[in-house]
């Protein structure tokens, strides 16, 4: 299962209810978690996200607004006693924001945090299941944004077809691999007639802050679904230029060039109390477009 | 008017719906804050705040959950565009945490943030109308409590009388200040005949995170309302004493020692759903008690 639960969909300065940006991604058994806005560890508790399978964070770019709830997070952590190690992925100076807070308020943390410097594009966290790579995004700072993917499922084993022919199951593994059986007597019984193909790979893209850039275009080229930034209405795209801001429209572009299945838009102006015109002006380019709402989960 | 509104009245871990410690005593004109735990700016916001009026922000001591949302509630007013200047009261290193995040997201603020650095005991502001003194309290790390005190007002002018002895309207500043009338054939009005007494300045005494500490009581004797910390119910005193904060009884026995005729308390482990509890048991010490609960103003 790939699944993206929204913890704040605001720009900058929280409004209307709304808060700054983290997402929840939830894929095979890990959670895993992008940005972390002030207030992210309240949003946790109040969707009852377990936090205890947060292992690894990453965070996107150093506005405040992206990680300002780090600290907390890391904090509580601390204090609920968590031993599992974590792993943090970030632009290099957020090791020394977190170190010099930890130093001053004289903690200790019980559990290992490992802190990754996000250096160059390319892949970040090779787990069991599925992979994290990050990409930059063109920002006023540094910024980066994360791809994950569920890596090919082995084969399924059609059960029936196994029993009729007999196969014993230290063979299922090479099976699931795609292997052909040979039985005793030299029958060759071609793989597709024992296994189905497993669920295809499903894939999201988490856009960071940006520039309208068709630069991402190919990295992000068939992703199933992407989150991408509309901070301005479509009639401020001038503003958003100058702010290295997106627009609603220039998301959904984004999404169209790239052949994307569905867009995720959010970290909204606090300008606006309805978000309503984002997702309708985004539509008309872009039909499969949805507001991250908060407390929302979007299944991939 | 001197009243405290609270923000936040949970210990280190935001839980049931309950948030890190903050507070904003309104004073005369003034908006001040103590304390500035995550998600701060988000509550001035839930309970309709002014924060444009908050022009002097104390922060205790360095534990994240007294001082996380500053970071944020500063971004937030730079964003706002605030332009009137602010001064922020701290521990020495809070200086350099603030400062170093302004740095790496290339911060710039459009207004003038002064830093004031605590380091002893005594007076932090003198405004027109009260004054901010801080006194050390006994935590695991420097902790400061926060005293806010009403300045005597002039006497009131007893329009009728001054009338009927035909004073001059200039003349009114001196008797404000308490001066007899000498008219001019030598004739001598006492002031008292002239002027009323104004209401007597209140009092309000923050006492931040501390062990049971009864070197507080001399500095907040008859201080008219005190909030004291109650981390611990009673039955958890090694505990408090262990982690320097204090019980429900503990906070109860300083305010009747100090003579305070009123105690607020707060700063409730999250382990604690139920809270009521901890002022029954202060109740029972100290009857003018009342749990600090957050949206909640207390006129002093």
């Amino acid at each position: 299962m790939l699944a993206v639960t929204i913890l704040g969909n605001n720009s900058a300065i929280p409004a209307y209810g709304r808060h700054p940006t983290s997402q929840i991604v939830t894929i095979s058994d890990d959670l895993i978690m992008f940005d972390c806005g002030e207030g992210s560890q309240i949003q946790i508790m109040n969707f009852k996200i377990k936090r205890s399978r947060i292992n690894h964070i990453f965070i996107s770019h150093l506005h405040g607004d992206h990680y300002f709830g780090l600290i907390g997070l890391l904090s509580s952590f601390a204090l609920l006693g968590r031993i599992q190690p974590l792993s943090v992925y970030g632009p290099a100076p957020l090791k020394e924001i977190i170190e010099l807070q930890f130093k001053i308020s004289n903690t200790s943390l019980p559990f290992q945090l490992t802190f990754h410097s996000i250096e160059k594009a390319g892949l970040l966290l090779d787990a069991k299941n599925y992979t994290v790579e990050c990409f930059p995004t063109q920002h006023r700072i540094e910024c980066w944004g994360f791809l994950v993917r569920e890596k090919k499922q082995p084969r399924k084993i059609n059960m029936e077809k196994v029993s009729a022919y007999n196969i014993d199951a230290s063979l299922f593994p090479s099976l699931q691999k795609g292997e052909d059986f040979v039985s005793a007597n030299g029958e060759i019984v071609k793989n597709e007639l024992l296994t189905d193909a497993n669920t295809k790979p499903k894939s999201y893209a988490f856009c960071a802050d940006t520039i309208y850039d068709e630069g991402l275009v190919p990295v992000i080229k068939e992703v199933d679904m992407i989150y991408h930034e509309t901070t301005y209405p479509a009639s401020l795209a001038e503003k958003a230029t100058e702010r290295h801001h997106s627009t609603s429209k220039q998301a959904a572009s984004i999404a169209s060039l790239a052949n994307n299945k569905r867009l995720l838009i959010g970290h909204f102006s606090a300008k606006f109390e309805d978000i309503g015109q984002f997702e309708r002006e985004a539509k008309e380019v872009f039909p499969h477009t949805e507001i991250a709402l908060e407390g929302t989960t979007y299944l991939v």
